[in-house]
């Protein structure tokens, strides 16, 4: 017998390496932090001996979702303003409530309450985009989650910075400072093509290149936003990124509803990333990825809910489900975006995008320990003749019972270890008092 | 003070009529299982006396759903072959499952897992389209819950009938025997118009106009029906029934995936009325029925989550959320579809099409007393700017805590009070092995 700090014993295990793969009555065997052994229970049980061990007789057991787009703050907008014009709900109701409540403490209560959101529904890793990110890392180190944090830099005048130049510098006084901790990473965040001139661009690429940093950029959101580019560069955004030799491994761009056949093969040819969030543009009615030939591309796709204020949750179960369903009517075939496709997006594609893929987005020998666990004895995920299937398209997020990050249990039976919710909950109300007062 | 059999006491309460509007800490009034009265909170304290009393300090109150299109005992097929071709589909997987398992005990099973479901996620009331309509008619009432059961009338052999006459034969006698009670209605079920030829049709029309019987109809699923209506009776299947005279506001016409103008104006002269399925719809590539110029045109439209072998599953949130998200990239305006457009479609507009508006789809005076109730502190619904955006956008179906059904709470804090939910689970499990050993 060998000792172990941790085993899982689950009914089913999904590992997403190998593709498509259901593990009966599996168990993980977990030491410092990371996985050192997946073998049957019958196995295990004979060959290793834990602490802490977690019969998980009704689950299936899988990595740790990566919500590959996110403004985590922006849940407190949640529900603000719905059902509007994409420029209407903006300049009329965000950004004033932006202006009106931007500052640290919107930004740790907001995180607060993105986070306990994101953890009660399966996320483990999450990619950010908003600002205060010297913050929003220390937020997340308190949670112990694992996180991109991009910082954002824009030209528009925001409550963080006047110009791109001052976002910039911010960014780079960031840097410095470092990150809290090993789960943590900063990244470039330039707002979109539209909100960043050439001369900010080619300080962020250089940057990128001397720090190795991934940037994480909103392109091709909107058609408006493409024929604005054609306007005023002649150019389509993404040949504009392309020219300015902006393309890379270590970008990601988000969204990609507008499309063509030569900006695959730019995204192709570079090895940019895509992020898809399939509920914010239907939502905004901005248009719809191509997320099959995007994969057929063999280009990498994430999966993101985008910030609350538009989506309007930060749930990667609806996500990964509205993905499947409207990558089949895009590609007008019931057999693209399966439920193992949007699965691998939403766990492996979020790490690669996130150049994490050596430790996170699947279960394998000597990875983290970041894995989750949900119960799928309920009424509304039985028979479970796939489980792969019950997940994708007839799971709650509400199912998700445990969820550990680098060995560490921030989830347990259903209830946050490291975030008081009911705090939360007043932090929340307490907000929208403030900003419906303003109002 | 007045006695009353229950009063409830909602943080928030939607009427549905009048439109749009939300209610702050307001009650209902409820005796002999009928609303007596909604009127403030503060006044029904001072008002009226009852020995069962509510306080839902953090919930909102508001009509159940109708789940206007379902095929229940399917429930037990529930994943069984997903991401699949529709023909493949039903040839290769669910007609062979049917020939395997339908009969009086698996109607039975397969009502219990999905009225546990249903009635767990706020549905009061179905639209039933299965065999066996005396079988399911029995269930519904041991249940308490509130359906139209429609009668299946098919042309391709089943299980149940060989041919569309003897299919219309069991109906008839399964009318000459009776519905269990008031709650429940039957319904002619005609399986769609490629299945039923015109004799079948024109016994069906005046069965429907001598009873003053519904009609229950897949219409316009697929480009494909559509195309084969075409070259078979070289018009399109709609303009077919109108030629037949069968479209009448006893119609429900489900799916209309394919709509033309001229389609549209049918509907709208003849008072049809039209089931929106989105989920199945889009999983299966079928199309998208234009929600939004259906309602400009005045036509009545409810939603149906389909069967739980195509979606998977029986959650008319998600379905509201799908239909809101989709609808405005159908009709590619963000404006389009709103959070109160889906919830009206969900609980008035079903009542509408199943001929129940004056007892159910709003909460008014003199209504039955069925509705629901919903725990909106969750840290995935806060802050509450508006409740309507956050049952649609951002809700779980597990945050449903109590349903009434004419006055009879049938979920009790979660709990099921006349269902086991436990033996559901363990039928579940017992029919999939079954299922599987005959693979």
């Amino acid at each position: 017998m060998q000792n172990v700090e941790m085993l899982i014993h689950a009914r089913w295990l999904i590992p997403i390496i190998p593709r498509n793969l259901v593990l009966d009555y599996h168990s993980i065997a977990v030491n410092h932090n990371k996985i050192v052994s997946i073998l049957p229970t019958s196995e295990a049980k004979k060959q290793y001996h834990a602490d802490k061990i977690h019969e998980l007789n009704d689950h299936v057991v899988l990595p740790g979702f990566v919500n590959t787009h996110t403004h985590s703050p922006m849940t407190l907008f949640r529900g603000l303003a719905d059902d509007l014009k994409l420029m209407d709900w903006l300049e009329n109701h965000i950004w004033p409530a932006e202006v009106a409540s931007i500052n640290p403490e919107f930004i740790r209560d907001g995180m607060q309450l993105a986070m306990a959101e994101m953890l009660l529904s399966g996320t483990t890793c999450f990619n950010e985009h908003y600002f205060y990110p010297d913050i929003i890392a220390q937020c997340v180190a308190e949670a112990g989650m694992r996180a991109c944090v991009g910082m954002l830099i824009m030209s528009v005048p925001t409550p963080y910075s006047q110009t791109a130049e001052e976002a910039f510098q911010k960014a780079e006084h960031c840097l410095a400072k470092g990150s809290p901790n090993s789960l943590i990473q900063f990244s470039l965040g330039p707002h979109s093509p539209y909100a960043t001139d050439d001369s900010i661009l080619l300080k962020i690429k250089k940057l990128s290149e001397e720090m190795n940093l991934l940037i994480h950029m909103h392109i091709h959101e909107t058609a408006d936003e493409v024929e604005r580019g054609l306007k005023e560069y002649h150019k389509r955004p993404l040949q504009r990124l392309a020219e300015l030799d902006f393309l890379s491994p270590r970008l990601q761009a988000v969204h990609m509803t507008q499309t063509s056949d030569e900006d695959i093969k730019l995204l192709q040819q570079s090895g940019t990333h895509v992020v898809h969030c399939p509920e914010g543009n239907l939502k905004l009615a901005s248009g719809c990825c191509p997320v099959q030939k995007i994969r057929h591309a063999g280009i990498n796709i994430a999966i993101g809910t985008d910030g609350a204020a538009s989506n309007n949750n930060l749930d990667m179960f609806g996500e990964m489900r509205t993905a499947a369903l409207l990558g089949k009517m895009v590609a007008n075939d019931p057999t693209a975006t399966s439920a193992t496709d949007v699965l691998e997006m939403a766990t492996l594609g979020g790490a690669k995008a996130l150049h994490l893929e050596h430790e996170i987005g699947s279960l394998e020998t000597g990875k983290s320990a970041d894995f989750i666990a949900v119960n799928l004895n309920e009424v509304n995920t039985q028979p479970v003749y796939n489980p792969i299937s019950q997940l994708v398209y007839a799971c709650h997020s509400t199912q998700v019972t445990d969820v550990w990050i680098a060995g560490k249990q921030l989830v347990k039976n259903k209830q946050l270890q490291t975030i008081y919710q009911n705090q939360c909950l007043a932090i929340a109300q307490s907000w929208q008092s403030k900003l419906e007062s303003h109002k």
